[in-house]
């Protein structure tokens, strides 16, 4: 061991993922607090800061930290870009603020301080000498005071205390004095996205069924006709399943059936055929002149296309052929289909990513990537990223970042907890969550505490999806119209990023029977929505996209408290950002009226229980006052599933 | 980034301390577990292991890991050596045991399993070439299995399935199978110590005040004639104040007096004289002959000398003059005393770390370690280690280590709890803790519970002294004799290590007024102890080492659960190892009976509520049964503060 290294601790750093192993992800013009334990031996004055630095400059830039409790230090900062950072903590003994506290303490018990001024200019010597860090205007700042300390010699050692000891001083010296001691952490990467990685509002569907008939496939023009609509609802992301051609060979019937008729389109999650693979696109949706004028539409609309990257492959995929190493063979020759056994996925079959598949596969993957990239598309959801390996996904997502930082991946991972969280760990931006499977108040609380509260909050940003092509959630199937305007409140209102899937909003719920699957499901055949009919809740979801875009506090995902309401069946929760401060009442029970006790978080703005405190309906937009901290609420899901309140500071303007 | 690195995720290691930076802590002949979150993508089955060697050798042993549940695996492993290891943990995916799964389920399904059949025979085939695992005798297995195969061709693929999916064979590839896509975590270190670091019973004593004669000073043969009684009352650690040359210049008088008189022994914290330095025995307690009688008279007695290690020097001693580089000094060419300011302790002078004194001062001072390392101590309690640097303790921890893996480090660190966890990090084998100042059952449980459950119990072992010469506890000071019973019971069951600090077995409380010191302090003067006085409590502590000695559940520290007792005055806690289950009730009044309902954890036998239980009274020694989960007790402070009890698991031998 190295003698004397690193006197002072830096250790507990709040956005270390693994002891620096995996980034931690911030987003780009929202201040993040980075906080670390910091502290030397014995009783001297210490000094931290923050150094950050995009990755591969030499470079640091520092932001000076505060102490808070317990040894604790924090720096806020903002980055201004996305990509690649480092950050480390840097720590140092601070002795001339030690001296002054000493020399004050002894000068106030009334004791000689002679031999201490003297100490004192010795430390403002050192500042001037070879180790200081003084620039130009602060050495004669110090030759100044030196001067002046001559100069008071004659006066007394009051006046010389008073002189050295002044605040303009201690500045002086923070900037001059050799930083004593200096010890750095371990440096760290940290991934700044652009803020759609931590808020957007996603919007599915599938473009063949767009053109308003069973008789026509849709295409991409369809789709532009569409963007009004999708737009006036309020979302910022479209997201299309995979548009690539789609195999013939064991093709899938209606309703997940064996056979497939002549017209059945199949699902286009078999990708690949005669007319190309993950770089092509169906010809029945159009062409890439199409595609382009989409993306350029939807980009006029405030949309941004997402695109699905789903790796596996029909049996008819061009890379069969072209690539028979990246792929499975059975002993009697044939290809080694998809299989769970006694399972068998018949139309797909998938890539092997070792052996003599690598590198040529990676590279083939992460150049598809780049290559829709270079088509304008910058959101990718991932299809079933946990059955890939993660080192592939950590390669090529850095690979793609290094093009364009912005890229955000979604991963589609409904697995097993650790699994989905590694995938956020190797890079995914976003992942889908068990939020859809979270119903009761104690599910949700403990699910969004887990998320919001533990280190999973440095890694995984959820986005949550109230339905899927593949989810038709139980709960929906039974909960009629006031689940839907129930769950989408949630998703909106807990989730940084939350996404529907057309359909939902004329409340879409026919099951296969007994299952999760949509009946008639898109991902077989084609369909035509009325997306006006009677009971659609095209209202909620406005309102929703507005208020996400008005209130900060709903921009952010992690700073949410979870308040009292007296009762099981009501879920009460507040967002805040600064002074925004939206307080949420939802009714899980989609039967039955709920009235319930609950508690206005007076605390919050530091009110006493009987304070008064104005109060803001942003679903009715009327303001009142609530006199103090108990207040009774009642919530018809028929008429007012969920109440969303904004609370005003004492003092704070009016909105 | 390198491709295809490390496919299987290895996380959440338990004994991983800030991500390998210091050494987890565990001792010889005690199974620990060692559990890592272990899995990798997709479907296959996978195995792992826990990889451990001596640090310094190249190879590794290999522990296999069991599935818990959710991708948590674990090992148990007792290590028999003590000194500085490494851990590691390897996992791969095992394509046989997958083959073996995949084609059980096709087979029972119906499905045909001949291309399996010749797939599994490729593995086999691929575990005896180049890059398999298997030693001459499993490579003839291997062959006799093909062999077999061959021949059971023309009986169907139902006899060659149950040939090739034998638990045999399973066993047989898992031995010689190459290991798919072996994946290594990060090497961690793990310091392993002889049990006495973890599980000790101190005695501290001022050898001075032995004399039985304020007339005398004690001499370490009045020590030695002491031992029989202290071996009797069970301790394993006798521990003295520093027993070195004290000096005169500034001497401190009784009760902390300014003056001394010329009688006056002075502080054995103001270390060193003409005499000599921390290198020599004070004169009047004998000389090195005499010492080394002492070691071996306690050896004889089954007791282990631990001496104080005090960096700070008394204005007299040696090294002042030999090495004044490795002091500060002032302007005017004086020497700095220790300061605090506006007080001053101008007994003592402060070495310093850095500067001219490094590496001269930590050779010193590691030497000086290792000259009472080579007269016989092993033990070593540590004089504020926290106002000394943490890379002087990282270091000279290591050097002493190397010569001795046995020798054990008590940091007495009173200040901040991160500091105090950062000294178990950088070494020292125990820590005074914040114990003595936990009285109330909220604070003890929140405290254990911290200390138990958290990541402190991988690097920080408490020893819970129940006062010290500078600590006269105020609940002591008012809670008379039945006070002293409980903290001891609280502190020899709760802590592995656990002390006391003599004249606490006759209640000796009387505080220098207002303050938690003693009255008449050893540290000042000679004292003389009557410890049979009437009112003693030497049958309380003679039980409670008993106990400790008879019992496992005792000797460890972490295995700790705290139940229900329904008066807020009690503490209900139980300790458990293996068949062993002590169950502890203590009043924490020592003014008022307490009655209390309490639940016997009937669920930790796998017992219903209403089931009946086996129970020993540890005190008294008589056994009876209770019935049903709801009891009721009373403990009087005057006859019966505590009590202590053994659970009998239904059908284990009776003690």
């Amino acid at each position: 061991m190295k003698l004397a290294s690193a006197r002072l601790a830096i250790e507990g750093i709040s956005h270390s993922v693994d002891g620096g192993r995996f980034a931690a992800k911030v987003v780009t013009g929202q201040p993040d607090l980075f906080q670390a334990d910091v502290f030397s031996d014995g009783h001297d004055i210490i000094a931290a800061a923050l150094l950050w630095r995009r990755t591969g400059e030499e470079r640091f830039d520092e932001v000076p930290m505060v102490f808070l409790i317990n040894d604790r230090w924090q720096a806020s900062h903002v980055f201004d870009q996305p990509g690649d950072h480092q950050i480390a903590f840097a720590a140092w003994r601070d002795l001339f603020a030690t001296w002054r506290k000493e020399i004050s303490a002894k000068h106030a018990a009334g004791q000689s301080i002679a031999l201490e001024l003297t100490e004192g200019r010795q430390l403002i010597e050192t500042a001037l000498g070879s180790r200081g860090r003084a620039n130009t205007k602060d050495k004669a700042a110090l030759k100044a005071l030196l001067k002046q300390d001559d100069a008071l010699a004659k006066e007394g050692d009051a006046e010389r205390f008073a002189a050295l000891t002044g605040p303009d001083v201690a500045e002086l010296m923070t900037r001059a004095a050799p930083r004593t001691d200096l010890t750095q952490s371990e440096i760290l990467p940290l991934h700044v996205d652009r803020p759609a990685a931590a808020f957007s509002a996603w919007y599915e569907l599938m473009p063949r069924s767009q053109s308003g008939s069973m008789e026509r496939h849709g295409t991409f023009d369809d789709v532009i006709a569409r963007l009004p609509y999708i737009r006036d609802l309020g979302f910022d992301v479209l997201y299309f399943p995979p548009i690539h051609p789609i195999g013939r060979t064991n093709r899938k019937g209606p309703n997940n059936s064996l056979t497939a008729g002549l017209d059945d389109p199949g699902s286009p999650y078999a990708i690949g055929s005669q007319d190309g693979g993950h770089d092509a696109i169906h010809p029945e949706l159009g062409n890439f002149d199409d595609f382009r004028r989409l993306i350029h539409a939807a980009h006029d609309h405030g949309l941004e296309i997402a695109l699905d990257f789903a790796i596996q492959c029909s049996p008819d995929h061009p890379w069969i052929k072209e690539h028979p190493e990246w792929f499975d063979w059975r002993p009697d020759g044939s290809i080694k289909f998809a299989e769970n056994p006694p399972k068998k996925y018949e139309d797909i079959v998938n890539v092997h990513f070792y052996r003599d598949a690598l590198p040529g596969l990676w590279y083939a993957l992460r150049d598809v990537v780049l290559f829709w990239v270079n088509h304008g598309v910058r959101i990718f959801r991932v299809d079933n990223p946990h059955t890939k390996p993660f080192p592939f996904w950590e390669w090529m997502i850095a690979e793609v970042r290094r093009v364009d930082p912005g890229v955000i991946f979604l991963a589609e991972a409904f697995t097993r907890p650790k699994v989905m969280k590694r995938l956020a760990k190797v890079g995914f931006s976003q992942s889908y969550s068990y939020f859809t499977w979270r119903n009761h108040k104690a599910e949700i609380t403990d699910y969004l505490t887990e998320l919001t509260q533990t280190d999973s909050r440095l890694v995984m940003r959820p986005n949550f999806f109230v339905n899927t092509p593949d989810i038709n959630p139980r709960f929906l199937q039974s909960s009629g119209r006031p689940g839907f305007r129930t769950r989408l409140a949630l998703a909106a209102t807990l989730g940084g990023n939350y996404g529907i899937y057309n359909g939902y909003e004329i409340c879409e719920a026919a099951p296969v029977p007994g299952k999760e699957e949509y009946l008639d499901s898109e991902k077989y055949q084609l369909r035509v929505w009325d997306m006006d009919q009677p009971g659609n809740i095209q209202d909620d979801i406005r309102l929703m996209n507005r208020l996400r875009r008005d209130h900060p506090a709903l921009q952010q995902f992690t700073d949410l408290t979870f308040h009292t309401a007296r009762n099981d069946q009501v879920l009460a929760y507040a967002k805040r950002a600064g002074d925004d401060f939206v307080l949420i009442h939802v009714n899980l029970d989609p039967h039955n009226v709920q009235t319930f006790q609950f508690e206005v978080p007076l605390w919050e703005f530091g009110l006493p229980d009987d304070a008064s405190i104005e109060v803001r309906d942003l679903i009715q937009g009327n303001s009142f006052t609530w006199h103090g901290k108990n207040q009774t609420l009642e919530l018809d899901p028929d008429t007012r599933p969920y109440a969303i309140w904004q609370l005003i500071a004492p003092g704070a303007p009016r909105p």
